[in-house]
């Protein structure tokens, strides 16, 4: 006999166990009910593009980490490491045959390299929204209120959206006169919830000096309603007025549409990339502050103008399904069990095939979802696979109660029985047995 | 300015546009929703593997396909080619975890470096469902039956399930003493409905003889009903008992569950892998022929042989999902507009910006999809818009009307108008013309 081959999976990847895939699927559908809502549609993009396409704009960091291969045409191709990048070639090569506003979604696999010690994954699904071809405040509100429905179609209540405008960091930073190494000090105040106000604080002096690096603290600290934040900002930086009366047009929305206290002005989010140019949030879940972002983005002035000329002004977000889904996991976000059946058709009789799936469809067609145990195993075999799967009602049937064209129906978690039920009554009886349960 | 990098896809991968990813995930929603009221379970598995793990089965054709290449640690890595190799393995790590029968569906992209001159991409989805762990007949017959109702979950009335069974082949080729080029026979007897009855019997005859390609020939014609042809294969091959026991089960839960003439018994299916060792089966849409099987699979002795000594017989089937989906577009089988909304809340006036938005949640809360147009553009180019993205009502709200707290409504196809729609009605209207314009 040949040896065995060893059945591991690569460092960073993973199975997915019927019960993860199934709470995957389910909280994806959810995403897309909501953003299908609010006029978003899918699209989707090839998981192998030109290696040129991909790096356009990546840094050093990104380089080291893509996978990255000749193909057997010679081509240099390399797997996504987002959906933002793309995107950006998708909407240069398929502007002609779109719209704009263009709102879309994109729910798929990306891939890096990274170091899986930080308790990342090397594959990992993204959940990227945007609408482009606007710059108007409508949309910025439409990003986060959309986000906040999200959440709350998810069953999470203690979404906070936090959000800020570059505009009034770049108005800090230009009065400052602090004109070169904007990205560093955009990547020191991003750290700030991590290491937190003090070690800001010296590295920021060691940045742009004592006094400049107070004003920038000062900004990014501010604390207080909304409303009482925005006077602040107008006050520390005047010259930041069409940033303000973007921000105040959010919060003002906000406000009308009973967002209240989930939708939080708060200057110390930055967002550490320099692609960004208007608004800029990230999501946090107040059970959970340790776990960080769950959902972040923010508005930029030109999408892709690595490959084409048109400007495409947008504004979007991205949700990482795997920490979604650890935090969902963490916090106790009840989800329904795994996907599995709602009864079993148990197998007594072989010769009795055929009628077993004519009950099992029967069953079906009244909105149940059913199984059939295909062998005539014992019954404490048969009543074990159930619960090892979580399949709460057993449906029993020998040659006699066929006769009587009738079921025994079980509740396999109560061990109760109700015998000599009618085919066409067995659903209700099922259904009942499965609320019972439930309550 | 930097020169423009141009926004190509590789040869063979496909951007999908809004209407095309709309239409995938019905379809592929609506077989989730099949196999899951049938107890089966989605998994995931990774896209990128260890290639001894891939290309264990592998015969030359698949190693030169493969997108293979070595990751930044050195190791050989390739994507997948199929879900087959991934799920034989994923068994064997999980079989511990999990319980048999397993019944589990997968649908994921897969990759092959194929010449796309024959119609095929490079870039695929596959979707695949098996049952493992069971001989049972009752299993043979679930699969089919599945096929059937996924069809006309589909909106598919001409799909035609063709099987056999392998048993009555061999046993036939072990009559007539052919104890090697089973498989090459096998192929030969695969490409009758490409080549032609003529064309496979001088093939057969090169390979076995004349007399011996006569025998095979007469099998692999039978023509008639299920009946009929099961009576004609006991007669030319009398030591396939076994098979033809298997094949009567499987016809006669067809009979009681009415099935009929959508299950044909078909000796000249074979499927050219060695592999299967039971039924085997194609599923052919009448109406086009031409296209060949949307959906093939069969009955398997052992899975995962190559990862564990553990013997997992199963029947299993896959969906091209890239074929199925051009054949469904030719026969023109209806499907819902691109995911498009409902209605666009138009924009007039931009300090409205926060009452659009709460039209739009109103009508959303009543069942609706909305989408909130965000610049005050000209009219002319708000309803442009929305009739190249297919949304057939406008919601239109000015300061007047908004102190009425009511909007007017406007079908964009008939381009009629219902105006001064208190806010708390309009969903009503609304779903009113969009039943109108479907009737």
């Amino acid at each position: 006999m040949a040896k065995l081959i060893e059945p591991r999976v690569l460092k960073g990847f993973r199975d997915f166990l019927p019960e993860q895939e199934a709470e995957r699927l389910r909280i994806m559908g959810l995403l897309a009910e909501t953003f299908g809502a609010h006029g978003f549609v899918p699209i989707d993009t090839p998981i192998l593009e030109y290696t040129e396409i991909l790096l356009g704009k990546g840094g050093g960091e990104t380089d080291k980490q893509i996978y990255r291969f000749e193909d057997q045409g010679g081509r240099d191709v390399a797997m996504r490491y987002d959906l933002t990048v793309p995107f950006a070639r998708y909407m240069a090569a398929h502007l002609h045959e779109l719209y704009l506003p263009f709102r879309r979604f994109h729910m798929a696999k990306a891939f890096r390299g990274e170091n899986t010690q930080r308790g990342r994954y090397r594959e990992f699904v993204q959940c990227d929204f945007d609408i482009v071809g606007t710059d108007a405040a409508s949309a910025d509100f439409e990003i986060v209120t959309m986000i906040d429905a999200a959440f709350a179609a998810m069953g999470v209540n203690d979404a906070r959206i936090h959000f800020a405008h570059r505009g009034v960091f770049n108005a800090l930073l230009s009065a400052l006169e602090v004109d070169s190494g904007t990205d560093e000090v955009l990547r020191v105040v991003d750290k700030l919830r991590k290491i937190g106000g003090q070690a800001v604080r010296e590295e920021l002096e060691g940045l742009i000096g004592a006094q400049a690096g107070e004003r920038v603290i000062a900004l990014v600290s501010l604390e207080g309603t909304n409303a009482q934040i925005v006077e602040r900002m107008r006050e520390l930086v005047p010259t930041a007025g069409e940033a303000l009366a973007r921000i105040e047009a959010v919060v003002a929305a906000a406000l009308e549409l009973g967002l209240g206290g989930r939708l939080v002005l708060d200057p110390s989010i930055t967002r550490g990339l320099d692609y960004y140019t208007g608004i800029v949030f990230e999501t946090f879940l107040t059970g959970l502050p340790e776990i960080g972002s769950v959902c972040s983005g923010g508005r930029y002035d030109d999408l892709a103008g690595l490959y084409t000329k048109e400007r495409l002004p947008g504004v979007g977000a991205s949700i990482g399904l795997d920490r979604l889904m650890a935090a969902l996991a963490e916090i106790g976000v009840p989800s329904p069990g795994g996907g599995a059946a709602d009864a079993l058709v148990l197998c007594l009789d072989e010769s009795l095939l055929a009628h077993y799936h004519l009950i099992a469809r029967t069953l079906r067609e009244a909105g149940l979802r059913v199984e059939v145990y295909p062998d005539p195993k014992k019954l404490a075999a048969q009543f074990a696979f159930a619960e090892k799967k979580g399949i709460p009602a057993a449906v029993i049937c020998g040659p006699q109660e066929r006769s009587a064209q009738a079921v025994n129906v079980r509740d396999l978690r109560s061990r109760s029985s109700t015998d000599g039920v009618p085919l066409a009554g067995a659903a209700e009886v099922i259904r009942d047995l499965l609320e019972t349960g439930a309550g």
